[in-house]
């Protein structure tokens, strides 16, 4: 039976470890707040806890870091000389770019290999209360593995990821940065300045506007409910791609307001129906189920 | 027991025909289509159906036209002969300024009066297939009395809405058109931009970024999938107000983009506490079951 260390039981840390009960894995659970992993314990979510996070360390044969992306590289810095020998240290960080150079940096003299990783999974909340086992289910999992690293490792940590029923797929560092700030980072961006714009500018309207935002204004502002704190530490890493993206749909909202504007109603008509076209093939594709 | 007639059987008017059931209302059901008309009798979603709307008509203590905002006036120009003597008309169309002209015009001879509505319900699908009993559930609905009418009608109008669950609430058709351009329409217009910006513009990255899209995409662009002719005919009707509520919104944009750009962080975290602030309190009122 492999031994997994998951660090850090937030909403990623904790929904991996209900994901992995009977899976044939020993889940050795660490998080800073003492109260949490006994209770975690206490509930089965985790089969192992310790007060010392190296003590789990050195029995994992993967080690899962599910903390704040500034974290992660400062957690295999502090516990660099803990880790299993030969075993794999990974992550959950929406950039990999800066925690791949650092992680791999504070693991230099370790014989223990950092390999990122990144599912695409998450909710606008935070906390082990918020986890619940499907998070997982179906989702892309980016795994970026070091120059010259070896090739079983990266097939071990695929196996492991696959025992999430996720999608393990391998993508350079620099080029997932840049592919997130387009599907991911710039929905938050967007969720974010739609709030702001409709409810936070409404004056003496407040009241009125809150009671006529409905399905479509909830599910486009979603997770501006995020973490403000855990996206400033992602996108302060990643201010160049996300700024690229911004100004991409920007370009395209101007050519919609100006569409409209101007009377130009087949076009904006056109432009609804490119929209619609390959939004849907997108759902059949990612989605089929919700259709 | 109160005879209602519901014209238009796509999602809003079989929904309302599905939450009407058991209600103490007979509901008459009319659509264009035959065959549609023939299987939601059979299935019992309405309770009597005609060939000729005009028979439905005037038996019907009130008329909902459920059909696309330009088809809301030409009906009652067609039918303005045919509607019950001193009965209400009524509607679910998306713009009211526009459609209370017309449609008080179309009347001004009948002694049916037109009082409009619109309730703040509807999914990015359309028509009957899509319905469920359960759509117009705590909706808001905004009715539009005409200028010097009865107010024992629109009393009856409200108590009409109240059997559906929904929460009627008097407001001028001016006011209603700019309100729900930043409430609504602006949601629309954005995940229109949004997906034409991650996927309409990927190029050769096209199959990646559909990979890397996930939730936080598929809610914030859910409404571009809607109908691209029912938006045109909304827009269109709207055009003065939508584009003032996109240049709000494009402002909030440019001062965020400002921000990263810079490496305000702070100022950048500051935004997004003040938008997860404002939303969550916004969910905490609207939504307080999904929380």
């Amino acid at each position: 039976m492999k031994n997994v260390a998951i660090v850090g039981l937030g909403l990623l840390g904790t929904s991996m470890a209900m994901a992995l009960k009977d899976k044939g894995i020993r889940r050795l659970g660490w998080t800073r707040r003492g109260d949490v992993r006994k209770s975690l314990l206490e509930k089965g979510v985790i089969d192992e806890t310790a007060d010392n996070p190296d003590d789990l360390l050195a029995k994992a044969d993967i080690a899962v870091l599910c903390l704040p992306v500034p974290a992660i590289s400062e957690f295999c810095a502090e516990h660099a000389e803990a880790f299993k020998p030969n075993s794999i240290v990974t992550d959950i960080g929406s950039v990999k770019r800066v925690v791949m150079r650092k992680a791999s940096e504070a693991l230099a003299d370790s014989s223990a290999t950092f390999i990122g990783s990144h599912p695409m999974a998450g909710t606008e909340k935070t906390g082990p209360d918020a986890a619940f086992p499907e998070l997982y289910r179906n989702a892309i999992v980016f795994v970026t593995p070091p120059c010259g690293g070896d090739p079983a490792r990266v097939r071990e940590l695929n196996d492991f990821w696959k025992t999430l029923d996720t999608k393990p797929i391998p993508i350079d560092p620099d080029e997932h940065d840049r592919l997130v700030a387009f599907t991911s980072h710039i929905s938050h961006m967007i969720a974010l300045a739609l709030t702001n714009a409709v409810l936070a500018s409404a004056g003496g309207e407040r009241g009125l506007r809150g009671l006529a935002c409905c399905g479509a204004f909830r599910d486009c502002s979603r997770v501006a409910s995020s973490s403000p704190a855990m996206w400033r530490e992602i996108i302060e890493r990643n201010t160049e791609n996300v700024v690229d993206a911004l100004k991409g749909f920007k370009h395209e909202l101007e050519t919609l307001i100006e569409a409209i504007s101007d009377g130009r109603y087949d076009d904006f008509e056109n432009m609804f129906a490119d929209a619609k076209k390959i939004r849907d093939a997108w759902m059949a594709e990612r989605y089929p189920n919700l259709l």
